[in-house]
């Protein structure tokens, strides 16, 4: 299983990714069959293409994602609590939890995003 | 589905029976055949009388229970980060990040909490 500080390096590499614009980088986080559900209960994106058109559309709104408060880790999970700012509009924010589970290897086989209208203010 | 106003409130008395100390409070959240893994990767304790158990014992340590940002709801689900402290260690602080699916009745089915030993400070 990887350790505290591997998953927390992933998350990391995720909030990088974006405040780079860069989706390749994130869909690299993952294992070839993962899902990404974001958010929950909208049905999930499985696969590595899927997971990559998600996030090359994700990142057309200009999302830039900052920590609130430390990354929690249990078992095989990451569970981190985020806001997110919109480049198109900057009286936005929107309050998400993202879960990560890892494999062996350390990649995310499966994402799951927490959040919903009431998490979205100044839209 | 519960609104996100009924997610919320769970959310809150689940909080204020801590600070109360009741666990029958806790535990009457809760759906007759739900689940509780605390924290996740330790198995589930099933059913009332688990879960009523669970958070007698859990309440021993006078854990005392703050959000830290947003509940944040999607589809089934609320998820909330908040951090713990103990009667017994005042330089304690946990931090960990629940998760609540609901039922229709609005009754927790399952609770996930997401925390491991590098989240726990001053213990």
């Amino acid at each position: 299983m990887p350790s505290h500080e591997q998953k927390v390096a992933v998350v990391q590499a995720y909030i990088d990714a974006f405040a780079k614009g860069d989706p390749a980088a994130v869909a690299a986080l993952f294992a070839p069959g993962a899902s990404v559900e974001d958010p929950v209960g909208t049905g999930a994106h499985v696969g590595h293409d899927a997971i990559l058109a998600f996030y090359t559309e994700s990142m057309k709104t200009g999302a830039k994602l900052k920590l609130e408060g430390p990354v929690r880790t249990a078992g095989d999970y990451a569970a981190f609590a985020f806001s997110v700012s919109l480049a198109f509009k900057d009286t936005a924010r929107i309050d998400v939890i993202d879960t990560f589970r890892f494999n062996e290897d350390g990649k995310v086989v499966e994402m799951r995003a927490y959040f919903g209208p009431n998490n979205m203010q100044g839209m």
